[in-house]
């Protein structure tokens, strides 16, 4: 194993066992070669790649005290991830097509119990845009949208991140069926258009299983819609 | 922003794009320098980083056809980042266990529906070892392993891969929590394998709904057996 992984390996050792938490400063670059016993340069270039990862901050304070240190991961490093990995990891379409049923219908009920006044609101605010015969790239945006925004209100930010990631990868492959739609786009959108709204409304009247059940049809009935 | 993580994102915009895809060679080294206006020292720090994720292998083939050819991310790089965010991001245990019984009621109720022998009898193997009183830390392995197997004999690969994730993320916390239970330990540890196994009988016996029921009733019950 070349000798930057096997620095990563250890900081990532020591977060999973919970000696390494959000805000501790990693050891001066010396010290961790040292204990590692690897060069000076392996040590930074490991640091790189956790920091790129967002795993950790580097050059955070100044003098004596400026060091590395270990950061919250952003949800937009996990989402990236997944996305990249639905987009390279060639999914049977049936694989994800069940697992966006499984989040999404969660993620609806969960909306419909607990959403906030605003959140509802940016749950809504895509389908007024959707209403105004938007074009097949604007409608998709504003599909990821409805569906992010629902993924929110539940929430449940480990469920959102995962359902976030897996639409935005979708976001690409759906906008080139849309796009193979000929003639039958009109209607095609006028009925998404009012499955999103149906599913809205469930939402916003509270009713978890309805939301839910809406939401699994929904991405069921986009399915056989879009496929080729 | 820094000129490598520049380039990160036009290879992953590409990716996304379905321009790049897996097998495909990048560009040498001075014509991406080129193209996209950085030094050479960016392209290669960029190239480490998504070396070190998994997106691309360096180093393929030899003499002029040398490169770095994008590559299908193993399903260890999803899962290691999703077990670190876990880690670092502090969800609410609550929504850690809602996410896991979600995606979990579903991994048993396709394992149920699809199992092959061979991936039953590995959904019976940690049983096995559970039922030879193991100690604290052997029963967490087994724990991991049983549950591991159920979302493998799902047959959803992206399915399982995010309930592998998030339960090795749970290894260590939950090892903390059964070194907490003091004299329970002996109780508490034939309950979970009384639970276990009554899913392990659901899924051998095809049973789908009663599969995903225990398997829901299970996080749930063991999280109130284990919570401080």
């Amino acid at each position: 194993m070349r000798a930057y992984k096997h620095v990563v390996e250890r900081v990532e050792e020591q977060i999973l066992a919970g000696t390494l938490k959000v805000g501790d400063r990693l050891p001066p670059e010396r010290d961790l070669a040292a204990q590692l016993q690897v060069s000076r340069a392996a040590v930074r270039e490991a640091m790189r790649t956790l920091e790129a990862q967002g795993v950790v901050r580097s050059g955070v304070g100044s003098g004596p005290d400026a060091g590395t240190v270990v950061s919250a991961l952003p949800s937009e490093a996990l989402t990236r991830l997944l996305r990249l990995h639905v987009a390279l990891a060639n999914f049977a379409m049936d694989d994800v097509v069940a697992a966006r049923v499984m989040l999404e219908r969660s993620s609806a009920a969960l909306a419909a119990a607990h959403a906030s006044p605003a959140a509802l609101a940016a749950v809504a605010e895509p389908l007024q845009a959707m209403a105004a015969e938007p074009d097949r790239h604007e409608f998709n945006d504003l599909d990821t949208a409805f569906h992010i925004a629902v993924a929110e209100a539940g929430g449940n930010r480990l469920v959102a991140d995962m359902t976030i990631a897996i639409r935005e990868a979708m976001r690409l492959p759906i906008l080139r069926e849309l796009e193979q739609l000929g003639d039958r786009w009109p209607a095609v959108r006028s009925r998404l258009y009012a499955e999103h709204r149906a599913i809205h409304d469930a939402i916003a009247a509270g009713d978890e299983t309805r939301a839910g059940d809406l939401m699994a049809e929904h991405i069921h009935s986009s399915r056989r819609l879009l496929a080729p």
